[in-house]
Formats: structure tokens, sequence, C-alpha cells
């Protein structure tokens, strides 16, 4: 007889992760180093040690170390909020009459809002371990400096986060969690760095962009003794510790003997995707099982779908290290959506190789059918759930809805990355009718890639 | 040797209580009978039910059955967010550096973000079995209607929610949730009703108050063909729903052979305390066990701490029953603090009566220092917790600092009732230093309770 799945499905504290699981041990074809863009040569521990801690210099560096012992300070702290639950979505199975089975990794229980917490910690911790006085970063949305907020409370860190100022000004309440964890919270750009009044003194009326808040953070650390800069997607060393969410969701379906056909998640800089796959990647890898991977991201920002494989700047500024990656161009300048955190030009280069690879599907789609997903699943499964996680669902939806008409009882997982407390304008939008989306143009993408720095393979 | 204690101790889906505690079945003293303002005379059934749905009065007059059956309905819905977390505050004792052992019930992980949930899906559950249309409600803070819109969504009921004007304003974002579950939400004062025009016109800048909202919502709820009136707290029925937050917790203590000392709870209309604690008092009035039980209260609406045990409308319209209760009189306008759920004058009157006869403890707060405690849990505990829960934080924190006073190991269990994510602004004030405190003066609540309605027993 089959075993009875629970609504939730909950890990005992003894079995959150001890390791995490580095998935390019298990790649054959690596993804591509990071370039030093003066030279064109990978970049080395050093180098990178300068912007970053030694340790997660180390994790961004290493290749071939299948896993990394998680420090018992960590898995303390992530005994705050983890395990997290593995949700069987009863409610929206039977709201779509759909024979799939559908299930939800949940990362939003905790006062972050979302998986971002995951790497924040560990971040904070090797900061901590270094004796570093403190870190800066940058924030958008304002899931990723929350979550820092946190870590660096936790462990008696000063934390600094310049936030692009329209999102300052638009979400006064983002601003307020992190200055009640203690962070100082700067609108960028400032007049506290020299790429902040120079774009100032340029353009004073200017609200900001991320990657001019990227700069601005860079520069506070490197020029600030005993700081380090942080960040909360993208990198290697991310992916890696955001695995916690793939091992926890595996433990969690083999424990109930269930296989996964299909498994999805949203797609801004991969961080969460990546975390989420990783191990079922791995199998695959190793020939031990067959899925399909789906990555969402948003018809605005379409980097899997519509992009190019090739080397990049990650940040607008061009200061970063060049990254090898599905790209619209370090130029592309997305539409204003909801969905902040998916608002990048690229993608994780861990993940740009999987899909290069052909181990990963794509898709892209559009803000109001995000919204509708959104809105069913918060009045069935109870949880209002973040814009960016909303994508996964709306493919979720989409998957079970085809087996509606073939009959086929499909096992579907994705990742509800988050809440949308602070995503209530776009929900006031939306409920009000008045949002749209857009959607770049050919000749916009062409545009962008055409300014694709020359490197040669 | 003794069982480890998790951070966070969660019942099986099955564990969710089948039936609801009634604590009036094991009182001696009964709580005083509601009556009709007209004729002074016990209201009936029948009288009641011209408000309320008819299950639903008969809960609010039954003080003799001890158990009341949770439908399978209901419980199914429990299980979207049910069984919550009993979490041992293990971060919290060690920043103390207590040696008290501290536990908190944990209600806010659902959207609603707050324990109001269990008592709004219960009563759109009999309107619904009613054959009603739909229910009207008020909300201030907007934590029931939040909730309220959620349980309607969930029976396909209409909902119809009046809230203060002052908080439509402020509080966009809790309307934007009850919008996206389908709620219609409508600033009070309003054109709608008789009692909103009227006011409107004598006060055309009114900005509204609970009590006028309230009327409204009594007005409209009469007089439109298939729909009642439901209430978010004080009243005996939504006391009894919210005792499946006592009982999952004693049931998680049993589990552990925890025996706790001191259980507190904040105390606005009661129905946090009261779900809480009702089975602990239960066997405090059958004389199996004693516990200490603390009731907080903000020090700007003091009903316990400074009100009188008597006779009193419940609302300011004077339209409501009388209930006798714990009152600083119904015309009694507490400043603006930041926990809008605690602002009543009155207070249940199953626990007026718990207190009138020694059962209970009670103790007044102020903000500042409420904030203070909010903002450290926050740090540790890794929740953000609403200014409301914060009030019993506060005293937790106070009781176990006493024990490092005097080296005793006592075990305090407190309610966490919710968090604080639509309470940005009032951490914003505490953060910038310009949050006070209003205490009322002696001469303010004598001149209130003067108002008293003459109520001869």
């Amino acid at each position: 007889m089959e075993k009875k799945i629970p609504y939730k499905i909950y890990l005992k504290e003894e079995e959150i992760p001890s390791q995490w699981y580095n998935v390019r041990a298990d790649m054959k074809n690596k993804p591509a180093p990071l370039l030093n863009p003066g030279t064109l040569q990978p970049m080395t521990q050093d180098e990178l040690s300068h912007v970053f801690c030694e340790e997660l210099c180390r994790q961004e560096l290493d290749n071939d170390t299948r896993w990394f012992d998680i420090p018992q300070e960590i898995r303390d702290f992530y005994k705050m909020y983890r395990p997290s639950p593995l949700v069987r979505a009863y409610f929206l199975e039977k709201a779509l009459g759909t024979p799939a089975k559908i299930y939800y990794k949940f990362e939003g229980n905790n006062t972050s809002g979302s998986h971002k917490l995951n790497s924040a910690i560990a971040q904070a911790y090797y900061a901590k371990k270094q004796g570093l006085k403190g870190v800066t970063t940058e924030t958008g949305a304002g899931q990723w400096g929350t979550a820092l907020s946190m870590a660096c409370a936790y462990f008696g860190l000063d934390c600094k986060v310049f936030m692009v100022k329209c999102s300052y000004e638009q979400k006064p309440f983002r601003r307020e969690v992190m200055r009640t964890y203690g962070a100082s919270v700067t609108p960028s750009p400032s007049m506290s760095t020299a790429v902040g009044r120079k774009l100032l003194e340029e353009f004073p009326e200017t609200t900001g962009s991320l990657g001019c808040a990227i700069s601005e953070a860079v520069e506070s650390a490197v020029s600030t003794p005993g700081y380090r800069y942080v960040l909360g997607s993208v990198l290697n060393q991310v992916l890696l510790h955001q695995t916690v969410i793939g091992l926890e969701t595996k433990a969690a379906l083999d424990k109930y003997g269930i296989k996964p056909d299909i498994i999805i998640g949203c797609a801004g800089g991969g961080s969460n995707l990546g975390g989420l796959v990783s191990p079922f990647v791995g199998e695959m890898l190793r020939g031990e099982a067959a899925y399909r991977i789906i990555a969402v991201e948003p018809a605005s920002c379409p980097s899997f779908t519509r992009g190019r494989f090739a080397y990049d700047f990650a940040d607008t500024g061009m200061i970063c290290p060049l990254a090898k990656m599905y790209t619209l161009g370090s130029q592309f300048i997305p539409s204003a959506s909801h969905a902040g955190g998916l608002r990048f030009h690229g993608m994780s280069t861990i993940l740009s190789q999987l899909y290069a690879d052909g181990l990963m599907e794509a898709r892209a789609v559009e803000q109001r059918s995000v919204f509708e997903a959104a809105e069913l699943f918060a009045r069935v499964e109870g949880t209002l759930p973040a814009p960016e996680s909303s994508h996964a669902i709306r493919a979720a939806i989409d998957e079970a809805l085809k087996c509606k008409e073939t009959g086929e009882e499909k096992t579907i997982v994705f990742g509800l990355t988050g809440t949308g407390y602070f995503d209530l304008y776009a929900y006031q939008q939306f409920n009000d009718g008045t949002m749209g989306d857009v959607i770049p143009s050919d000749g916009q993408i062409a545009a962008s890639l055409e300014k694709l720095p020359k490197v040669e393979e």
C-alpha cells in the first residue's frame, strides 16, 4: 500500500544537510572560468581575494571537490528556519483538476522572506572567521540585503547595503527591516564613493541601477580596511550554499519513495534554481536518473531563451570579472518588471553550461500570466508568493494542465523561493488591471549583444 | 536521560486537534451572559441569530458542552498551515544568559500573518453551511480582515470588509492582500450605510474608528439578505476556535514531558490568550495542575490592570449587546499606539471572569520597551514579530531575566501570535527614536468609567 503523503513533509533537525554538494565535480564540461577583464586570463585566488573572503574564493574556484562540510556554526543557524517544508500542493491539484502530483519546496518561512538566507549566513560566517569587521553588498528588490542583514546581526558583523535609489524610496519597509537588523542602508548612487559622486555629477536626477550599486559596494569594500564584498547570486559559491534546498528536497522525496518527473525553478542569476536542481542534475550526470529540469525566466529579461552563450561582464559598470554565460549583454536594460530578483542580464556559469549541454530546458513567461498563477496559488494554497517565485508556479501549473489533457500522473516539483509581503504594489497593479509587460524586440537584444566584449576562446 | 528538545517541535498532521475545548464547561463561576441593551435580559439564540450565524450563536451561548467536534472541512483547511511549530527559544535564552527555558507557539506562518485564521475559517464554514451568500466584518490593523478574506475565498463566500479609513489609507498593502483574496474593502465611514452617511454628514473630515466600522458592518449584514456579521475576537465562540493553539501547545509539551511554570500571552480582546491558556486553565479548574498565567496588555489601553469589571458595550456606537468584562468604558479612546490589535477598551467575558477569580495575573507594558524586546527577538530568533505579539515577548524576557537573578530554571511558554511585515512604519519610528507612549491619566479613565451603562446585577 502506498504511504500516505502529508500536506507538509518536514525533515528532522538532524537531517539538515551536513555538507553542500558541488555539482561541478560531476560535470564533464566544467563551467568556464572567470576571466580578469584586463588580462583575459582566469582569475586567481589571489586576485579574487582582494574583493571576496578567502574561503569563499576557494569555493568559487574549486571544480573538483564534490562535498564541502557545512561548519557547525552555520548548521546551528540553519536550525532557526530549516529544514524547510516540502509541501504537497493538494489544494492546487484539486483546483486544477489535474492527475499530476505537485510538490513545492517552500523557502519563505524566515523573516528575510526567501532562500537568500542560506548563502547569506555562510558568507557572513566566513567573513567573521577571516577576522573581518564587515561586508558590503548591493540590493535591488531587497531580499538579499535583508538576508545579509540578518546574517551579519547574528555574527556581530557590520553590514553596509547599497540599495538602488528607486527601490530605497519605493520600498521603505524593506529598508526598515534591514535597519532593524542593524545594517546601514545607503541609497545608490551616493556621495560616499567615487563612482557614486561621478554619476551624481553627471546625472543628478538618476534613481540608480543595480550595476551602479554593485560598483559602489565593491569600491566601498576594497577601500575600507577589514571589509570585503559579498554577492547573493550568480557565483558558484552561492549555488553551492543553496544546495541545501535541493538536498533537503531529495531527502524528503526519498523518504516517501517519490521520484519526480519534472523539476521547475525560476531563474534570475540562478542561485535558487541551481541549489534546487544540483543534486538531481548530479544523478543525471552520473547516469543514475533522468529528469526534466525547467528554468523559468521573465519574458522581459530572457537570458536563456533569447540570449547568447558568451563571455560578458556581470555588471553594467564593467569592473567585475568576465563570466561565460547566457547573456543579453551587460548593457541590456530590462523593462521595469515586478520581479526585481529576475532582472539580471546574465546567468550562473554553472547553469549556463548545463543548459548548453542539454541538461535543462528553459522557457520565458509573461508577467500578467505569472500574477494570474500567483493569485490562484495564494487563494488555494494560502501563501502569497513573491513575483519571482510565481514564475515557477506558472510553469508548474502549465505542466499540470498538460497532464490534465493527457491524463498522465506526472510528479512535478517546484521551488517556492519566497513570499510577496513586500511586493504588494505589484499585486495592486494586477488587481487594478494596470499591469503590463514589455517584451524586448529582436533589435533591442541584438544591439545589446553587439557590445559584448571580444574574448577569444 | 532527558530527551533532547529540538529547536522546533512539530506535531504530525493527524495530531491537529479534532475537537475544540470549551473552558466554560469547567468554570464554576460561568462568564456573565450577554444582555440585550434594550431589555437588559440575556440575549437569546433567536435574537443573536439575526446578526450572527446560527451554529456560532449556539457555540456562543453554550456554557456546558466541554468538547465541540471540529468539522472535517475545517480540519482540512487547518492542514494548510497547522500544526504550527512550538519553538524552543534557544537563541533568545543564550542572548539573555538565563537558566530559564523559553518556548513560544508561533502562529504567524500563514499569509494572514496571525492566529486570526483559526477562527476565520470556522466562521466562514458555518456561514457557508447555513447557505449564506456572504459575511461582513470590520478591520482595524488588518489581520482579521486578511484572515477572513482567505477563509471566504476558500469557501467561495462573498466578504465585505469595512476598514477604518485611517488604516485603509496608511496600510494600502493590507488592503491589497484582502483584494487579492477577492474581498471588497470599503473605507469606513462610508456612504454605503446609514450610520456611515450620518457620520460623514456631521464630520466630513473624520478618519473613522473601529466602533464606527463595527456599526457599518452590522448594519450592512442585517440589511442585506443572505449575509451575517462576523467578529474576530472577544466572543466566546472565537476563544473556542482559538483553543487549537493551546491544545497543540499542550500536546507538544506533553510529548517531551515538559511542564510549564509560566504561560504568557498578549491581551487585546483576548482571543489569542484565551485560546492558548484554556487547556491549562482547565487543568487548574479541575485541580489537576497549577500554572502562572500572565496577560500582557499595553499601558496605553490597560483594561485588566486599570479597568472595572462591569457590564459595558463592546462598541463605541453602543448598538451591540452588553458584556460583563474588564473595561475602560466604551467611550475610552486609547492613544494611537502601534499595536492596533490591542486597542480595545474591553476584554473577553471568559478571561474577565477567570481574572476576577484569581486564575490569571495581568500586567501592562510600555510601547518602547515592547519594541526593544521585539528588536532583540527579531535579531536572535530570526522572526520579525508583530507589535501585539511583542507584548508577550517583553513579559517573557522579563520573567527570564528574573530567573537569571534567582538562578531558577523555570519553563516559560508564550504565544507569538504573528509577524510584523505590515507594521514596519512602527519599526521605523522605533529605529528613528521618535516612538512615544501615551499612558492615560487616572482622570481620563475615571471620566470614561462614569459613562458605563447602569445595569443592576
